[in-house]
């Protein structure tokens, strides 16, 4: 309770109590037009009171109205916060997925090299860009020759081989510039070293890529490239 | 302002507007009596508002303080995640700068290869070790000869050669299990690829390390095995 209230209650009951000695003072008037003088005060100075409370309520109310709105901004900054710390999180473990699990399993049979590529092809294609199917293939860039290729479909796609060319990816990839190709309606991203006389081609069905996972993808690709000099 | 405190005021204004009809009624008494008697009326009722408008206040405050306690716990969380973030932020990048940066950038020369290798040793002795000195030595493990080393040191210090010895090193890491390696005062870890016949070791001072930072430190290592193979 605001100080200016508790000096009207204060003034409101001294006028009460003290109530006889002014009507001393105003004897030279008739009795019921003092009692009216007293009671319109006295209506008055509750009036005063009854303002005061409002705004003292109404001031509170407001500040918890700021507070509520700073609540709703704290809880929308933490929700974004947190949908950036998911989406992070899937992205984090990849780092030693691509690296680390791979290098650490056998591989010295077909079989196990094989599923090197495989745990990245499937990474790329199911993870990251999230489409139905998805190859690996490996060019010797002056011959146009492969040199090895690796699917993976989602479920029980049935993967058609695809009509793209070695010589319209050697050719596409010969100026290399952004990351993401395209021929009729098969995306396809290479790896990033354009000196090598081998080079790893990602291709995947015709999709929008956001520049991150963009990111992701060529990081694979390379890690593909880089496996593959390792393995073979 | 409440229901209740409208009522109240409501029949303080009735009484003090209609006080003549009940002083007629109260004619058998003497005229300070009955004075005394509205006062009293008047001064309880009085009492009766400053209590409920002294509740509602209270109300509202304890309603403001629970606000702002939850805007403290909101905003520790948001304290907490936005830190969480920073942190992250730092190893993200780490994805593309071991992979993609490195093998986009000319490898022909034998300063543009060693200058790969100086990246990765960097990054994990100021980064992620953060420790004044490193080395990324490269070992043949049947015959014990190094194949590569590179140093790197933080500022001005210079770097002793170690007195750690391959044989040492090679037969440390027999039993491959645990990443973490120490041979008196010097830490190292080693690539995770056991078979291999060269494996890559980063050795550095005594330190103590995180656990995500020593698997950061293990990609680290495993890509400089890749690269190694890769480029020689």
């Amino acid at each position: 309770m605001s100080k200016i209230s508790k000096i009207v209650y204060g003034i409101l009951i001294l006028l009460l109590v003290f109530k006889p000695h002014f009507s001393a003072h105003l004897s030279f008037l008739p009795k019921p037009y003092e009692d009216s003088i007293v009671t319109v005060v006295i209506l008055g100075i509750l009036y005063l009171i009854y303002f005061l409370n409002k705004r003292e309520i109404e001031k509170r109310e407001i500040e918890k109205i700021n507070l509520a709105c700073k609540i709703i901004d704290l809880d929308a900054k933490l929700s974004d916060s947190f949908t950036y710390i998911g989406q992070v999180n899937l992205k984090l473990p990849l780092l030693k997925n691509l690296t680390t699990d791979l290098l650490i399993k056998n591989k010295s049979t077909i079989k196990e090299k094989k599923e090197v590529f495989n745990n990245l092809l499937s990474t790329a294609v199911s993870s990251i860009a999230q489409v139905d199917w998805g190859m690996l293939r490996f060019i010797e860039t002056d011959t146009g020759r492969t040199l090895k290729e690796y699917d993976f479909t989602v479920k029980d796609y049935i993967l058609l081989k695809t009509q793209i060319s070695n010589k319209d990816l050697v050719e596409a990839t010969k100026d290399w510039d952004k990351k993401l190709k395209k021929i009729k309606n098969i995306n396809f991203v290479t790896s990033s070293d354009s000196n090598f006389n081998i080079r790893c081609y990602l291709i995947f069905p015709e999709v929008k890529i956001e520049e991150n996972n963009l990111e992701i993808l060529q990081v694979i690709v390379d890690q593909s490239q880089l496996f593959y000099r390792y393995l073979y």
